[in-house]
């Protein structure tokens, strides 16, 4: 059986996205669900995904365990995984996080953007590691079954992170440096590392992550999988889209901005461009899977691969994250 | 006028506790109202505090700036000025500094032993110094006007937090390290550079930070500070007792564990060791101010340099806050 998967979404959720997901094929998606929130403020989230689950009953549902994303290929619906990109909702209590997972939780990044209790962002000028908490954190959530996500981190927290978990962790939505040095791709050296230890690399879709941004070229972005496949091998790749379909420029400033600065940051944007980017014209939306595929086969991948890519590759992952 | 302070206490409050300040004739006292506790937490604190003031109102009252140490003298009080051992009351939200100042803060170190999300703490492997959100936040303590105590800090995180900071900073209970090498003490260059920045040292009288601990002897402790005046000057050397009276061992515990390990950490302690230390004989109270003064003489400091180390200096320091 083979799988689609994009193992990173953050879009403004409504039945239409649900029926483009379905549409593109998509057997699981890993959302974000928190940035910010704090535990209490989580459950308001989850809340109004239980109205999405209700009311969406015949295109998605919760996701467990990768047995939901077999179930879900066979029930032709998408299986939703909860994600969080900042440790905020475990505060500083490590209790929270086997009720995070109860409730749904199967990825928590370490840090977003900047320094948290656990790690290191990667925007901070210094790269202290992983912290006495995060340590604990990471024992934890290898206990439970939550996946460390260092997609936003900096390198020696990253490093730090796989040496410490017993678990392959992940970087859901990140593209190689060497291809475009933005502050959240990763270098040749932490790929190989992740991979080496049995960590999966989502390659992001969003503008500020491509080369050329908007205007990157599907030629460009395969070839660049080819190359990072040359790097690391074919099966710790897939895709973790980072797709904020229908999001308004206020929710991005949110999430560079939170309540932590008085002073407006642009993270990845700059004062021309604070907003969201324009999506490239052949990944407006998760419908692109079908380009990927035929993209990814042009540069060389064979169909095994290809398939493994697009979402085999992140299925096997899930098999051991319980 | 001299005044007499303490820069430190976290006693399990008590009127016999305020009268015996008030014994010791002490006109302020900064005293810790938070360890590990969020915004809401901290409600409750400030509530217990209410009924200790209204309760004790002939020995206390909650202190505002340098006028209220005078009003104290006058009247015959102590002045109780409020501080945080950690930020966590201000989460991560940078408006609730105006708050908490508005609720009597003084003083809030940026960590506790552990990495914040402001700067790292003493009991890290590595510190990455002041980070995007500490640098916001210094700014904003300094414009409403509360003072970044850097006693459990990391050293990297102490010397960032004196340069960012427009004002003067506070270590508000340590001693140096070149007399005790106790993770909590600190280095002769950064007291320099505290004292060149107009920085205040509270020498602390905890055992954990003595020199043969329980047993240090009260001319040790006079001769330690009489070499630190050698290396930073008179001015800028105070008390911070640190007194814990009356806290039984489970509130250390929890000042070391807080709800971030599972497996017990012995903080400043150990195993054999657990639990809080015994004061020195002549120390066993803000009483021993009075041992203090007889000793401090005895090496050779002048009544006026005593006056200041027993007091007057952080007056003046109070001066500067707002």
């Amino acid at each position: 059986m083979n799988f689609k998967i994009d193992n990173l979404q953050y879009c403004n959720w409504s039945r239409e996205i649900f029926k483009i997901n379905r549409e593109a094929g998509l057997d699981a998606v890993h959302v974000t669900i928190v940035y910010h929130e704090d535990f209490d403020e989580l459950q308001n989230v989850i809340s109004s995904w239980n109205k999405h689950f209700k009311e969406n009953s015949d295109l998605i549902f919760l996701g467990n365990n990768f047995k939901d994303i077999e179930k879900a290929k066979l029930e032709n619906k998408t299986a939703i995984f909860f994600g969080f990109q900042n440790c905020s909702p475990i505060e500083d209590n490590i209790a929270l996080i086997e009720k995070v997972h109860e409730q749904g939780c199967r990825f928590m990044q370490l840090t977003y953007n900047n320094q948290s209790l656990l790690a290191t962002g990667c925007y901070e000028k210094n790269d202290s590691g992983v912290t006495n908490f995060g340590r604990e954190v990471i024992k934890e959530m290898n206990r439970v079954g939550v996946v460390i996500d260092m997609s936003h981190s900096a390198e020696k927290s990253t490093l730090d992170a796989i040496e410490i978990s017993e678990k392959p962790i992940a970087i859901t939505h990140a593209n190689p440096s060497f291809w475009y040095a933005a502050k959240r791709n990763k270098s040749n050296d932490l790929l190989k590392t992740l991979a080496n230890s049995g960590g999966m690399l989502g390659l992001s879709l969003y503008a500020h992550h491509l080369k050329d941004s908007t205007n990157c070229t599907l030629r460009s972005f395969c070839e660049m999988a080819a190359k990072t496949a040359e790097i690391i091998g074919t099966k710790n790749i897939g895709i973790g889209s980072d797709l904020c379909l229908n999001q308004p420029d206020s929710v991005v400033e949110w999430m560079r901005n939170g309540t932590w600065t008085k002073v407006k940051k642009y993270g990845e944007g700059s004062k021309n461009k604070p907003g969201f980017p324009k999506q490239p014209d052949w990944f407006l939306d998760a419908r692109g899977f079908k380009n990927l595929d035929m993209g990814l086969k042009k540069v060389g991948f064979n169909e095994n691969e290809v398939n493994g890519i697009l979402g085999n590759n992140w299925y096997h992952f899930y098999k051991g994250i319980n």
